[in-house]
């Protein structure tokens, strides 16, 4: 990325990676929305499926819930029983996970492979491209130029 | 995102998004990345322009730096200083750090919009897009299936 010198300031810098940081940058609040985005919205099986200590995945998912990422709907009434599922702002972070599930894939692979495939409608396996909404090319960092900074 | 249902599993699932989140997966690691992306990979000012506690953003720097993102550089021999650089693996993170910039331009603006705009060399302001490579048409989780779980 070019770099538009700004005055150096005493602030950390105004940021929108940063606000998304603080409310889902630890790993347990990204494994729980990659567990309902991969269908599993029940709490036994997220803590199985993570990994996460209990009381952490509790207190993940009210955070998650206040942040209003996911919601908790009931499923059963004897006993009462419920499962998170993804609003809207929930579902947009789809391609956090995406792009963190493929740098995985292409630096972590342990020699194994992907561990998960994903095929799309189009019927070919996803390969993930982040690319430019205007001129259609992939993007990269040395071809972006960072406009202004607060 | 369709999911194909596979035997339920006691242990957590090997996953490429669980790896990447091992070695990135927390606030003050990616905005580390980050800086550096802003072209700024000093440790002074990365500690300012981030708010990390020194401690933790030193840390965060050795780990990147074992883990192969990034790469610390001598810029003056008298006194010695270093300067952080991203390797083709961390400047491979550059979707990762779009995506959380995009989520949070989109949900956490606070009224006042991105507090940064980047310009893709095509002129056109940045709107970045997951796109299938395949077809092209932008990934939306209910338009993929998972093929195949470990």
């Amino acid at each position: 990325m070019l770099v538009v010198m700004v005055a150096v300031s005493a602030q950390p810098r105004e940021c929108s990676v940063a606000r998304t940081l603080e409310v889902v940058g630890e790993k347990w609040a990204l494994l729980a929305v990659r567990e309902v985005f991969l269908g599993n919205g029940r709490f036994d099986e997220m803590v199985r499926r993570t990994g996460a200590p209990r009381d952490t995945m509790a207190a993940r998912l009210r955070a998650l819930t206040a942040s209003g990422i996911l919601e908790r709907r009931q499923y059963s009434d004897h006993p009462a029983r419920f499962e998170y599922h993804l609003t809207d702002a929930g579902r947009d972070l789809y391609p956090v996970i995406l792009t963190l599930m493929r740098w995985g894939d292409r630096y972590l692979a342990r020699g194994g492979g992907p561990p998960l495939r994903l095929e799309h409608r189009c019927g070919h396996v996803l390969g993930a491209q982040l690319v430019c909404e205007a001129c259609g090319d992939q993007v990269v960092a040395a071809e972006t130029t960072a406009l202004r900074s607060r």
